[in-house]
């Protein structure tokens, strides 16, 4: 989503001095301006005042012995939790209720390297091990602490799927209302996820597009007092839930960092707090200092950051997205030209597979790993496969590559080509005669 | 299914003396039969050749400070070879692949326990964490593992949905070929989780009792040398893997009991073994001796078991299943006997709940703690009502209720009475209008 269209209706937004709650965002300070830099107090605002641009949280990081840290961090819950010492939440945010997700397995995948010629390592983060089966339990974890620590009481989102199961969940486990918008067409099984935790679920009837203007209209409305919508103006503190994934997987490893990350491309928050993520932990010193390199991956109806990548552009010209990998649809991404700069940067690359290429991994890393991915999996090994081949991403090199859903959401994407080998009568003969014995 | 019925095939059990495999299985020496307690060797039997009594693992626990085995759990890995000591496995079962299931989430359940008026602690233990979102995966795990030490190469099942999944993607997974049997008219939900993993999944003309009885035909014949069925042939070791449910129950609650088990009855296979989990947790010392009560949960359509307990009858009369909760509907349960023996020995009791009462504690579950169980969890949080409301389950004690699997496998339970709040125009005005303001 376009965070910067309606940073208008922010008209409140304190300035840093003020900051009214510093004690209950641990190492965080302050909101800063990815753009200018401007500072601002930590409250539910998402745009600079002076530029427009995205807000994001500042730290002052808990620098001293990394060993004392590493210690504290490994005595800590098998969750997100155990990162508090770097993540804007209170310091008892154990003692609240929350439905803590994170510490997902990180698989060695070894028969999916031979498939595709790795033999530097290959590991697949896979956070369908999160309550709600996606890694938005992550973000959305985050986002509800601040609005408790805003005293907001309602939990709202827009939302095409994932997102709305996990606000859904949270918010009831955590005593929150929640309201939760979603376009009127979306597939039942979605609204039946989106609905079943007892909250307000209102259907628009218009676009995912609709659904948003909608939004950030509520937000700028009286109605919308007390609101924390996670992905609008939760979203600094939301995005920081993404961090944590860089951190599972370089303690995962033995608290060291991959050469190969490869990430799938929605709004490109997730792949830019990866990046922030690790960044952290070599400044804390918590892993050596080591290069690696950033992989984008996008699904080619909705690849404007792969294009502009191949283009050799800076800016992302927004599309119209045309792709089974509905979570991933998102055609205009608000943190596209920062994606680019990471990918640039550390000398990685952004690549983008078709839907039957989709459908392909899927079935791949179900095959060779026995797990079952959501289409934005597919997107990510298809990538990984399509880098190698094209001599893009070293094979020697070790590699992580992320699945941040589960196939039970997007079962349309496999159905058509997915069922029984073979239909016969309960007898041996018939099994023999099927040539599967 | 009834294991008894088809004794007959298992000719060729060696004696206890000839354990070919004696060091892959840890502290197991032997199986047992259940009834009249004659040994047999570890190898892939099922029924004793004496009686036709289920055989089950025997084991030589390793007794000895138990402060020492605690320490040597607690410093193992996130899953269930943490336990290895205590199960039927080779001493280097972390290094197979396998999807290493287990170390669910207990989750403390505080919002439902205001609900249903539990003053002593409420917690649930939500196994839809696991790697194919039902505890399945726990006991195929298991099963896996002996297969791969009597050098079977193909793992089978008869299912009607989680079974098909965890067996299809262990297989995959540790590199054997899977071969599923299941009913052909199962939904198309449960048919593509069963094939994406990339087995043979045969779609066997009949009903679930037919395809049963054709897998037991099949381990007669000689196309069934090789093959391990994990609930056929496999299934003394594959009982095995619900006894960490009850090790994980203990060591979440800090190595302790609790007073209360609420535990579904499908074969009745889980609640004896977690029985058993118990019981040994207490000879090894590893927990206090305090008694517990386990109480069975069945869905009225489908509960023979809890009509025995009910009529103080020692046997139990096979029914027809006609529930919604088909993880559970099993008419004729195998170990419907030992459930009952279990429930009175501890000061229990067997209870049943409508669909429409597994519907209303689905969401009842969902709305209070954010968790989307299973019909199977339906069941046991409707039964644990009950068993309140009726006065047969102490509130003030502490209770575990066992969420089984996931409610994105049985959307149809749920869907027809789960739906938008309210369908509006994108605007402030129509919302305000549907009240929701
Ligand atoms: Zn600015
Ligand atoms: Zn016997």
């Amino acid at each position: 989503m376009a965070v910067q269209t309606v940073a208008g209706t922010s008209t409140t937004t304190p300035a840093f001095a003020d900051n009214p709650h510093q004690n209950s965002f641990g190492p965080a300070v302050a909101l800063s301006c990815r753009e200018c830099g401007t500072r601002y107090a930590l409250t539910p605002v998402f745009a600079c005042q002076e530029c427009f641009g995205p807000l994001e949280v500042a730290y002052e990081l808990p620098l001293g012995d990394p060993e004392d840290l590493r210690r504290r961090i490994e005595a800590g819950p098998a969750n997100i939790w155990r990162y508090a010492p770097l993540l804007p939440v209170p310091a008892d945010v154990t003692a609240k209720q929350n439905l803590n997700p994170g510490w997902t397995k990180l698989v060695k995948a070894d028969n999916l390297a031979r498939e595709l010629g790795v033999t530097g390592g290959l590991y697949v983060k896979d956070d369908s091990g999160n309550p709600t089966h996606s890694f938005k339990d992550r973000v959305v974890a985050i986002a509800l602490e601040a609005a408790r620590t805003f005293g907001l009481t309602t939990l709202s989102c827009s939302s095409t799927g994932n997102l709305a199961g996990a606000v859904g969940a949270a918010a009831a486990r955590a005593g929150f209302r929640s309201c939760v918008f979603i376009p009127h067409d979306l597939e039942q099984g979605k609204v039946v996820m989106a609905a079943v935790y007892g909250g307000d679920l209102v259907a628009i009837e218009g676009s995912y597009d609709d659904v948003n203007r909608f939004c950030s209209e509520l937000i700028g409305d009286p109605i919308g007092e007390g609101w924390g919508f996670v992905n609008v103006n939760l979203r600094p503190y939301y995005g920081e839930g993404s961090k944590t994934l860089a951190y599972e997987i370089a303690e995962q490893l033995g608290w060291r960092l991959p050469d190969n990350l490869v990430i799938p491309i929605a709004s490109g928050s997730q792949l830019t707090k990866i990046d922030k993520g690790l960044q952290e932990l070599i400044k804390l010193g918590l892993v050596e200092d080591k290069p690696y390199k950033i992989f984008g991956a996008q699904a080619e109806g909705c690849s404007p950051v792969s294009a502009a990548f191949k283009a050799g552009h800076d800016v992302v010209r927004p599309v119209k997205p045309d792709t089974i990998a509905k979570s991933l649809a998102i055609g205009n991404p608000a943190d596209g030209p920062y994606v680019l700069d990471i990918a640039r940067r550390t000398g990685g690359a952004i690549e983008d597979v078709n839907d039957e290429q989709v459908v392909d991994a899927i079935k791949l890393l179900a095959r060779t790993e026995g797990i079952f991915g959501e289409t934005a999996g597919g997107v990510t090994v298809g990538v990984l496969k399509k880098l190698i081949e094209t001599g893009q991403l070293d094979p020697a090199a070790e590699t992580v590559v992320l699945n941040t859903g589960d196939g039970l959401k997007t079962l349309d994407a496999v159905a058509p080509t997915t069922g029984p080998t073979a239909t016969i009568r309960p007898t041996v003969a018939a099994f023999r005669e099927a040539g599967l014995a």
